[in-house]
Order: structure tokens, then sequence, then C-alpha cells
């Protein structure tokens, strides 16, 4: 199973700009620094958003079943989220870490408060926090690829994280395409500044998104 | 993409005799002269239902995070549904039948009643109940995939129904793997009992559960 099969047509259309960054604030060394000296639970908490991050793609699947476009990206999205939630498993399987339940960060509740309750403005936002999640994730994994300690570990994130990359761009590109462009602009901008604030105290459980 | 990849070691050890049926009526022809005269509604059910089986196979991991065998198994099976539903929403694009809601029949509504709010035996109904209605698939699939006029699609539909009978298998050896033997016997005779008789009259909308 490849995890860099990034042959989507349409990222192409993602401007190289919008690769660089959506998210406001960089993760402080003090969430590295709390990850790494607790990799175990980082990659158990790993398990869960992958498992969610699915559910997550599912869901627009159910609420948006005719939106042509969204239906073909996001069911790509959730199948590879099960990919990376099975590979995630045998790396937890391979350390005899249980797959065990943990207490989510209030990071995803959060977030999911901004999202107004009406249509269309609940399909913009919730794209758009699907975005700057996926977009977080990319940044957090990438520091794991970084400075992890074991070589195959820190080599598997670098494989995710390129993923996560594709799917924040597929998410921001699906805003854009039900959306117009300077809508979607402003109100990224509002949504990732409360994203980055959500974030600027660290919870004091280790998470991918403490 | 594959629709025979029959590779799980898991099903090895499904008995032979359980690979025939678990239903205990079969299909009526008057379901078939239904069918067969509304083939493109039915391609289009067929696709709400596939992404409906794998919301189901997900809704199961975030209920049971900690089983690990069940997991395994219904991550796979989830993985799976979701390509199916990408192969069925291929189809409804070459025909030119756009994707737009359908009314579900009560099939799905009905059996659900079934299934008793407490654990564990919600687990046991909840894995039977998904046991049945892939029984069911299977073999209605195999209806269309025998007397559907166009080759092409029959040979689709061929090999989906190959992979329904391994679904149904997966669901009911978890709930032997969970529950003691005669308790899922008398349990899923109980059930399937239920199934036939929700079906005994046809629904006046075409799918493929009516």
């Amino acid at each position: 199973m490849s995890l860099n099969k990034c042959t989507n047509i349409f990222l192409m259309l993602l401007p190289t700009t919008t690769k660089i960054n959506i998210i406001k604030e960089p993760t402080s060394s003090a969430w590295l620094t709390q990850a790494l000296a607790n990799l175990e639970t980082i990659l158990l908490d790993h398990s869960h958003c992958e498992r969610k991050a699915a559910g997550v793609a599912l869901n627009f699947l159910f609420r948006y079943p005719s939106y042509q476009d969204l239906v073909r990206q996001l069911t790509a999205i959730a199948r590879e989220e099960l990919e990376h939630f099975e590979l995630v498993n045998q790396w937890l399987e391979r350390l005899n870490i249980p797959l065990t339940a943990l207490k989510p960060p209030p990071y995803g509740a959060l977030l999911k408060e901004q999202v107004k309750p009406q249509e269309p403005e609940r399909l913009l936002d919730s794209l758009l926090i699907s975005a700057l999640i996926e977009a977080r994730s990319h940044e957090r994994l990438g520091l794991l690829a970084q400075f992890c300690p074991d070589p195959e570990l820190a080599s598997f994130y670098r494989g995710l994280m390129a993923c996560e990359a594709r799917h924040y761009g597929i998410y921001w590109l699906l805003a854009n395409h039900y959306f117009d462009k300077d809508r979607v602009r402003v109100r990224l901008d509002e949504l990732a500044v409360v994203e980055s604030q959500i974030l600027a105290h660290l919870h004091h459980e280790p998470r991918i998104h403490s």
C-alpha cells in the first residue's frame, strides 16, 4: 500500500501558494515536546483521528448525496482515511499498544461550535473546518516526521503527511467550487484565527490536536 | 480494481454450509419483475445502499473502538463498500443518471427496530441484522446478475454479489466470535423470520430491498 499515491487530478488545480499554509499560527515547541515524550499515546490518538476523519468525510456524503463533485472527492478521501486507520492500527499492534478509547481534546468540539447551523453556510463552514484540521494534521505529522527518534516511524509520518496536505487542498477546493472565492477567503480567515486560538494553550493530555 | 479479491483469511473459517443461506424465504418473482422494469432506479438505490453499508460498518468502529477483531474486519468492509459506492456511481455517470436522493424502503428502519437497546444484545443484534442485509443483497444482486438484459451490467452485479457473500460471512463470524454459538443460532433464526416477513409484501417503489 503506497502512502504517496497523489494522483488526484482535482489537486492539479491547487495553486502552489495554498500548499504552504492556511493556518494562522504554527504549532508551539511545547506541543512537540509533549508529543515526543508521549509517542505511544500520540499513535493511539492518531488512530482515533484517522477513524474520525473517515467519519467526517462519510458524513458529508450522507448530508449532500446529490453534490456530484463533493461525493466523488470525499469518497476517495474517506477510503484513504480508512487505509491510514488500518496502517496506524498495524503500528499499534506491532508496538503492543491496545486499541483503547481516549478522551478527545477540546479541539474538534470547539471548532464544530463555529459551524453555522443553516445552509449553505453550514456546508461552507464544514468544508473549511475540515480543511483547517487536515492542514494542522499535515503540519504536526510533519513535525513528528522531522523529530521522531524512530526512523521507521518518522518515515511513516512523512508518508501520511503528504496525504494530509492533499486532503486539505481538496476540502479547500470544494469550498471554492461551491462558493464565491472572496466569501471563502474571508470565512477561512475568521475560522483560521479561531483554530489557532484554540491551540494557543496546550491541552494537558498529549494528543495530535492538544 | 478487482471485485473478486476474496483474500480474507477470516473467511477461510466460514463453514461451507453457511455460504448457502441464512435468509428464510427467497425473493419473490414479483421483486425481480419490478426491478427489471426499473433498472435505472435500482442502480441509483444501489448507490445509496453501498454508501449506507459503508456507514453501518464505520458506525461499528465508532461504537466498539476497542474490539480489535471487529475493528480489523469492519475497516476492510467499510473500505470495500466505499469502493463499490464509487463503482456504482461510475455506472450512474456513464448512464447519465443524476445522483439524486431516493426515499428508502421501510426495510432498514423496520430491521433496526429489532435491535435490543442494551449491550451486549445490541452488538449481537446489530451484527446479525447486518449479516441478513448483506445476505439479502447477495441474493438479489445474484438475481440481477442472472436476469439483467445488459451483459456488462450483469457481469458487474456478478462481481459485487461475490463480495456481499463474503461480507455476510464476516458479520456472522464476528457474532460467533463474540457470542455463544447456540445463542447466535437462536437469535439469527428469530431475526431471519422478521427479515423475510418484511419483504413478504412488495414495497410499491422499486428498490434493492423493496
